[in-house]
């Protein structure tokens, strides 16, 4: 069984139980065996169809070739072999033709992708998304004419939001729709970032594209959610939107990343989904589902990180320890060194504690819809709106640092191409950027999630005091440590709350800072969560018996990330909770003077 | 003026009183119109020659052709223009040709190359260091075998440390040097990460290679300092050293780095430098000056990124304010959003305070030779000999924050490669690495800067106290804030110390740490002394004084730092000073079970 795959196994079945979902209507009839062989079945595709190019897919990226985005064989091979496998519907009920499978194990299928191949795997993740909101808000139609293009691969979605002058700010949207008798539109604009816009190996592609019907409200409640196929049902046309340009972009370099024109020959068609201008609103539903996968690629790309250059050090002799004078004496394995075991500790502490967040986020996100409890469902809908922003924003800061932590291991060959750790570097950085600049999820945090509905954070306060409160005598330490922070975490809420209505500006003006606190304060959540089954496990063994050790690096990690990582929370609590103003009062004449 | 241009004024005339130099004897004559006069030349040389190839050098790494490395064109000119202008001995002796620049003036004139293009600044910033090991240990023959050439441009240098199988590791050192009846020695052994190591721009290249004299004992105590050039003197022939590879990098693509074979043939042919058995300790003049060289290149990459994230931020318009609740209302440009502004204080405070840092640590240099007290040189070399390894960490492990922070001012066109910043991400990651990796500047620091000599600690601790004892009133509160950290920064390392003889692994198993949290002690030394001068200026000016507003930015700088920097150094002391020993008592069979 492969690294990734012990991971998983623990998080699924021994802190999430995911067994227990066969007790439930949808599920029923299905097994752990069921499960365990799709999650085998992800991680074989992902080594024979995906991990072999991570690193041909960087060098050679995407083409500008008369017009259109010309990709390496690999990639369209790749998307081939997911679709027939069932991947791009595995999740979509029996009667849509999907085999229902529960969100957690459908997700952590996707794991074994996103570590194999992140830019290549990104496709189907977004095709998935784009497929979903068809699912939710097309008409019969529509859905008849895309759905089942969409799940045996012929068809791929997108998700076309930003545009070149609007950036993250969606109220301001260009794109322009217009009604034409038939019932379609006609849209016209620039759409900009638009990951998946272009490629040569599937027949048609599906827009998702936001634009305002002409007369609508200004901002964000004049927004409108339209199907945009790049080519036309019944005569095969091209549709009236054209690859205006690829961008080159650091990592993430086998995702074509798009410059597409719509309307530039008289609109491109166009099919309202859902309500007009409940665009946005709608728009969500893939939005949140793209957060999460964000952050669910981010502790991806940290995980392996982690394991590659764990790998590297057990095997790496360099050095002695400082104890050791003696220049005949044999040097050690890297992951001797003190250092160096910080440095791993920390990416396993991220990764780890991303990974669990992330499934974490799927288990509620299951539990809204199928849990028979309707408390329960309501609990986790609630968990599930606020800690999103956390989902996705942490992960993804921090993986940066801990696929910077995987280069540092590796020293001078870390910095270089021979090995992966410097592209899974550059890949990770895109993360905290797209789905919303991290900025933004520290506003609808503390602004949106929590200012407007208090009920969301109690939710999240007692679920967690209700876990600390029942631990084992050797976890009590990291208990009381994390409820001090999170009594921190409420008065300094409390206080910032009480700003929001008269100054929103100052208010939030630190909320990136505070998103940072609640993240470290959910991953030690996470880690007492997994402490607390490793410590049941490892009362099962005898101490040298080998079973053991994973369960000993879970407590030490947990230990680790208590002793490392949750402290900042505290001192940016601190920071938050004094209202500090030094940058809200920053000049813009005064930084260079 | 340019930013950077009027930044180092700042620095150099206001903080650091360059112009005291022109009263010591070595410096008489030289008037502070002679040190502009060098600096706006190197500007300009660093706009014309290193600027504009930048984007190209990294898009075009050298090629391995026939056994040599082709460079692209421009990166030959830069050189040439940079030896033309007389940069390559600027700081030697008039009787050795130079001008003899004072050290700070030199090193500033540097941060301008860097700032331009580091990869192709990397070339006479390593050539510069090997000229210098060559004018303190070199022959009289020897210097005036390649000393004029290494001047005008036709010779370069490089440094050949490293080696595949030892890392960091100098000790285990495999190189191989015999005794020749004439003097010389057969070099063989394989060179790994040199920079430099070959190019097409010069008529020859000397390498300065450690290696050990067949018979000399085992360990650090047993290497030797060579001096091997690439064309033998006299006949012109190729000496036995090859270029085995190139090696690939994640940045600093235009920098070549070398695999070299010495002696596959035979044996090249070396020089010895300096005494035999003591070529460690001659080579770290050249490690010392090229670790402080590394600070400046990652305080030149940080401030770079600082300036260029700000004049997007100025200019790009989008969303608006939280208070702003009209869609109608006009966007605000991004630097109106505070947490921008935080984006940019962050760099502000990191670039700017580094390069106080290592523009101090040139001004120690100096000191230390040139100072007419010889209290004070003592003093210097006390601070120089213990701050070098905080020089070559603290910039370079926060310049890679800081240019992560330049990335997201702009988000989704900061990962692209329109901008220079993703660049300067990838560059900057190479500095907590090259000179030794991070690990190892804290066991140097904590270990034998601290733990074997104490009196260079005790000055710094004088130093800055006395520092903190003399400010106006409004920056009272900044001094208390340092002064207490001092106070920890005491307690916890004479708790460290006390450990060091009886259990050195467990006392430096959280040097690196240690090592961080010093960096921002002496970080917030230099943002005192820099909010100082601008108390000082403030004062000079109405209040609506343009003139004023560069300062205003240094103090709002300051207090960010204190505010949101420096507390972190308190929870890293309390970390080391508890003893932590999680990462310490991790065991390789633990991480992944």
């Amino acid at each position: 069984m492969s690294t990734l795959s012990r991971e998983l196994e623990f998080q699924l079945h021994e802190v999430l139980n995911v067994e227990s979902f066969s007790r439930r209507p949808r599920y029923e009839g299905q097994t752990r065996e069921d499960f365990d062989s799709i999650l085998s079945a992800a991680e074989r595709l992902a080594a024979d169809f995906f991990a072999p190019h991570y690193a041909k897919g960087d060098a050679n990226e995407p083409q500008f070739v008369d017009g259109n985005a010309r990709t390496i064989p690999e990639t369209g091979e790749a998307w081939r072999a997911f679709a027939a496998a069932g991947f791009l519907s595995a999740h979509w009920s029996a009667d849509e033709g999907g085999i229902q499978l529960p969100e957690p194990i459908f997700r952590a299928a996707m794991a074994h992708f996103f570590t194999a191949n992140a830019p290549t795997a990104g496709y189907p993740f977004l095709s998935i998304g784009a497929a979903n909101l068809l699912r939710a808000f097309g008409t019969a139609e529509l859905k008849s004419q895309y759905l089942s293009a969409m799940a045996d691969g012929r068809c791929a979605g997108t998700m076309a939001l930003t545009e070149p002058g609007q950036g993250s700010a969606l109220g301001d949207i260009k794109t322009v729709a217009v009604p034409s008798d038939d019932g379609t539109y006609r849209i016209a604009g620039q759409k900009m970032f638009i990951s998946g816009g272009d490629q040569d190996f599937t027949e048609n592609i599906v827009h998702m594209v936001l634009a305002r019907i002409k007369g609508s409200p200004s901002g964000v409640k004049g927004i409108s959610l339209f199907l945009v196929p790049k080519f036309l049902p019944g005569s095969g046309k091209r549709n009236d939107v054209a690859l205006a340009g690829l961008i080159h972009k650091m990592g993430w370099r086998n995702t074509t990343s798009t410059v597409l024109s719509f309307g530039e020959n008289g609109g491109a068609v166009g099919w309202l989904l859902g309500e007009a201008n409940r665009g946005l609103a709608h728009m969500f539903q893939l939005m949140n589902e793209a957060r999460i996968g964000v952050g669910l690629i981010a502790s991806s790309l940290a995980y392996r990180g982690f394991t590659e250059s764990f790998e590297y050090a057990r095997q790496r002799p360099q050095g002695r320890l400082p104890s050791s004078k003696d220049p005949l004496s044999p040097q050690v394995t890297i992951v001797g060194h003190a250092d160096v075991r910080r440095l791993l500790l920390t990416q396993k502490a991220v990764a780890e504690g991303s990974l669990s967040l992330c499934l974490h986020a799927s288990a509620w996100f299951e539990d809204e819809q199928t849990h028979p409890d309707p408390a329960v469902r309501a609990s986790a809908g609630l968990l599930l709106d606020l800690i999103t922003p956390v989902v996705k924003s942490w992960p993804s800061k921090h993986g940066c640092r801990s696929n910077e932590a995987a280069i540092q291991v590796l020293g001078g060959s870390g910095y270089t191409r021979e090995y992966p750790l410097e592209q899974l570097y550059r890949d990770q950085r895109l993360n905290p950027i797209h789905e919303g600049a991290e900025a933004i999820h520290g506003i609808d945090l503390l602004g949106r999630k929590i200012g407007a509905n208090n009920s969301g954070f109690q939710t999240f306060l007692s679920v967690v005091r209700e876990e600390t409160g029942q631990v084992p005598s050797s976890l009590e330490n990291l208990a009381a440590r994390l409820q001090d922070v999170l009594c921190s975490l409420e008065s300094v809420t409390s206080r910032v709350l009480r700003g929001l209505a008269t100054d929103p500006d100052a208010a939030l003006a630190n909320a990136t800072e505070y998103l940072d606190a609640f993240g470290r304060i959910c991953i030690a959540w996470m880690w007492l969560k997994q402490a607390k089954v490793a410590a049941a496990a490892v009362a099962e063994f005898t101490s040298d018996d080998p079973r053991s050790n994973y369960y000993h690096g879970k407590l030490q990690a947990a230990q680790f990330f208590y002793e490392w990582e949750l402290p900042a929370a505290v001192a940016q609590l601190e920071l938050v909770g004094s209202a500090n103003r030094t940058a809200l009062e920053m000049r813009e004449e005064w930084f260079i003077g």
